[in-house]
Order: structure tokens, then C-alpha cells, then sequence
């Protein structure tokens, strides 16, 4: 992987990298923030923030300060794009907003000509933290959170591999693909139209399928337009119920799908994380 | 003046509007992060916030992190744009970064075409704050800094009017436009060739013509790649010296020319502020 910028920020580093990825056959970037913790030869645990529709690695490092608290706590912070990118990787014939570029969803795609490259489930979950851990002075305790299309990754990928993460949180996700317009439209398009092929990706259908217990924060906004017709936390809610799974389901008066959200409460994730990377 | 958006932020609300600027002659947009102490009817002193070249009254709002203190502070946080827009606003022939749209240099124009419109001093000075003071719940306490070109603004505009400041403080400003490129092509074209115009637009100049004091904070990165060519911070340096004019002069190794550098110390920046502000 070849560094292509680093800024101190925090007194850590804000990292961007490139590197080929096999997984997703094409170029990715990603960044990285490595605390003070790191500089001094210790290897800090990861929390990976997989990030919503139409972002790249940038949005997350730019706009949700969350640098100042992970230089506190020790822990890096890994943050990946959110599809292949490239002129040979294909997109939606419409340059739509939510599927193709910049709406990976987190799937590996099944179908022809997505399964080429839109196999981010195990870029996330292999590729990225073999690299990562190879080359970076980090450990292989590892969180997971992530925003919208990104809090379904973080919650999915979480409950297929709870041995690989400590602890997941989520902000505004889209807790149930299956049952929603944006993930008809991909998981449809990504899987094929059996709808028994997109269980695996559906936070709501993995525990009621009996996922194993790890703890679990999901904050949603109330002034979320997305909630009602998209996020559907109530179906979160009402497995939960269901199956006694325990997790923090937190909702906030006032508070939008922005980034000024994840802001606010960024502090509060970064440190139910670093109590269980730890 | 028309509300354009509003979002919950830190229990405060970050806010944009647009108004018709009669001082420069078109519609202009701002921002503003009303704390929630504004919300309680409570008026809440201001800090004005300069942002520098290529800037609009976004890339503070979203990337330096400063709402959070301002919360706790009780402080208002005043974004403007960087230099009047639209298209009936004359722009620079080569669309070159650094003069004409996003580049105002805070300084009134005195020659054609600009003089129209590039009027940002007193845009910053009476009209932007006459208009908040008139519609929000903010008193008329007011302190000023900024970034770069914003940091060149708020000195100069504060060193012009030190009653109207409690407080001045700048991140990687440029200290003195006659003594730097930037500077001389913005300067000379805004206020024509004679350089004993552009004094009152130099703080090195007003410091050293005894203007009064009132308490500084300034911060530079020493990884900052315009430091040697643009900002010269040794010349505000000598200046202090030679005058005895009292200023926090703070050098941080590693850090560059960006957001990442302001998010760092941001916070130090709104306490110093509060200080005097309350």
C-alpha cells in the first residue's frame, strides 16, 4: 500500500493510503488515523467506520471530529470507502445516488457485472484488516461502527463475525434492508430477486436468526427524514424484543441524518468501544 | 435576512441564511451555531469566525469541530462567506484562487470594477454585525478570528476597532499582505499600487503605528507550506518585539496549513475567547 498524504491531527496522523485490492479488482483508497499511542511503537486497536451513501474515506476524517477522542483513548481509527471506485468498475445506468458507486452496501454481489468488484462484505472483513494490521502498528482487537448504509455494514458484518469484533455501533442504520426502498433496490440488484440471499445481510433477520450476543449501541435521530421510510429502527426494536437480544437503542429529539449528528454523540461511541478493545 | 437551513448541533443549532448585502451590492450567505443557552432567550455573545482563501461560510461549520465548546461556552460562532458572489459580481479574468470570488481579503476596494462589491471590511465590521445583533438572540459582546486570509481579516479588523473586539486570535495567518505575494496581487489590484493604502489592511503596519492593545492569541504550524513564502510569522514576531504590543504567539511542530490544524486547537482559541467575551 503506498501512503498518499499524512497531517497531524490531534497530535496523531491523519492518513490516507492507496493500494489493489484483489477482493474488489481496482485501485481503493482509504484513511487511517493512528493516535500519539502509535507513534511510540504500541499496537492500538481498531475501530473500522464504514461510512453511508455517496461518501468516499474523506467525509468521516473531515467532518465527524472524532480524532480528538480517539488520540485520548489509543485507538485507530480505519476509515474505507464505500464501493470500488474506477472507470472499469461498473456503475448505475442512471449515476444514481444509491446503487454502484459510492453505495457498495457491504454485500458481495452475486450477479453479473456486479460480482466483479462489489464485494466490499469481505473487503471489510479480510482484505482491509490483513493489510492493515500487516503494516500499521495496530492490533487485532478490532470495533465496528458506521453511519446509514454504513451502520447496516457495521451492524450486519458484526453479527456474521462477532468473534472478529469486540463491540458495534451504529448511528441512523438502516437496520433492515429487506424491508426498505434503497435496500430492495441494491441487495435486488447485487443478489438477485430471492430474497432468502439477502438474509445474511439484514441486521433485523440475523438476530432473529439467533446471532450471537456483542454489545450493540445504535443512536437514531428523531428529525431523521429518513427514519420512517428507510432507517425503520421500530423493526430493530421489535426483534430485540423478540429475541432478548440486548443493545442500547438510543433516539434523540431534534437531531437529523447529518454529520452534525454523528458529531454530537461520536464521543459517546469512541468510548463504549475503547472499554471493550481494551 | 431568510433561513436557509437549520440542524441540531450539540444541543445548539447550526444555522444558514442568506440576506441582500447592500454593502456588497449582491445576496450573501452566512452561517451561524447558536449554543443552547441562545435557545433560553439568553443573549450570547459572538465570536466571528474569517475563513481564508477558497473558503464559503461552510468549511469551518462542517470541519473545525467548534461547536461542542461554543456549547458549553454559551458563544455564538458568526461564519461569513469570504467575498461577495453571483454573477453579476466581477471575478478574476484567470479564475486564479487567490483574488476575486472566495478571495475578499477583507479590505474595502477602491478601484474599478472591484469597488462595487468587494467591500468585505465593512461588510465584517457594521453591516453583518447590525444584522445579527438586530434578528438573533446574541448581545453585541463580540470577538473576532480566522484562518490564513481570515486570519489577516480579524486582526486587521480588530487591531481598526479594538473597542469593538474584546478579543482578537488567528490560526496561520498572514501577518503582513504588503510583505507577501498573496498579499500584493490582492492588494494592488483591490486598492491600486500606492502601498501606503494598504497599511491599514497590514497588521504588522498597525501594530507597529501604535495601535491599541487588546488581548492576542495566535497559533502556527511549523509542517505549514506556505509559513516561509506567504505567512511570515517572524515579521509579527519582530513587530511585537520592537513595539512591546503584548501577543501569544504559539509555534506547534508537524502541523500544516489545514482543518486538521484548526480542529486541534480550536478549542484553546474559544476558551481564550470566553474569557474576555463574558
Amino acid at each position: 500500500m503506498k501512503m498518499l498524504s499524512s497531517v497531524q491531527c490531534f497530535g496523531g496522523l491523519q492518513n490516507q493510503y492507496e493500494h489493489q485490492s484483489t477482493t474488489l479488482n481496482c485501485t481503493m483508497q482509504f484513511s487511517v488515523f493512528l493516535p500519539p499511542q502509535a507513534a511510540d511503537g504500541q499496537k492500538v486497536p481498531v475501530a473500522y467506520w464504514l461510512s453511508g451513501l455517496t461518501c468516499t474515506d474523506q467525509n468521516f476524517a473531515t467532518k465527524a471530529g472524532a480524532q480528538r477522542v480517539a488520540a485520548q483513548l489509543g485507538v485507530a481509527i480505519v476509515m474505507p470507502d464505500t464501493s470500488p471506485r474506477g472507470e472499469a468498475v461498473p456503475d448505475d445506468a442512471d449515476k444514481a445516488y444509491d446503487f454502484g458507486l459510492g453505495a457498495g452496501f457491504y454485500v458481495d454481489a452475486t450477479q453479473v457485472p456486479w460480482n466483479a468488484n462489489y464485494n466490499m462484505y469481505s473487503y471489510i472483513v479480510e482484505e482491509l484488516p490483513a493489510l492493515i494490521e500487516a503494516q500499521l502498528t495496530v492490533s487485532n482487537k478490532r470495533a465496528i461502527f458506521g453511519h446509514s448504509m454504513g451502520g447496516h455494514g457495521a451492524l450486519t458484518i458484526a453479527l456474521n463475525n462477532p468473534g472478529q469484533y469486540t463491540s458495534v455501533s451504529a448511528f441512523s442504520p438502516i437496520v433492515s434492508p429487506i424491508q426498505c426502498p434503497w435496500g430492495q433496490k441494491a441487495l435486488g440488484q447485487y443478489l438477485g430477486e430471492d430474497q432468502a440471499n439477502w438474509k445474511r445481510y439484514d441486521a433485523v433477520e440475523l438476530i432473529r436468526a439467533g446471532a450471537s450476543q456483542l454489545p450493540m449501541l445504535v443512536d437514531q435521530g428523531l428529525a431523521d427524514n429518513f427514519l420512517k421510510s428507510q432507517l425503520k429502527t421500530e423493526l430493530l426494536e421489535a426483534v430485540l424484543e423478540e429475541t432478548g437480544y440486548a443493545a442500547d437503542v438510543r433516539y434523540h429529539a431534534g437531531y437529523d441524518h447529518s454529520y452534525y449528528f454523528i458529531a454530537t454523540f461520536i464521543e459517546d461511541h469512541l468510548r463504549f468501544h475503547a472499554k471493550y478493545l481494551k
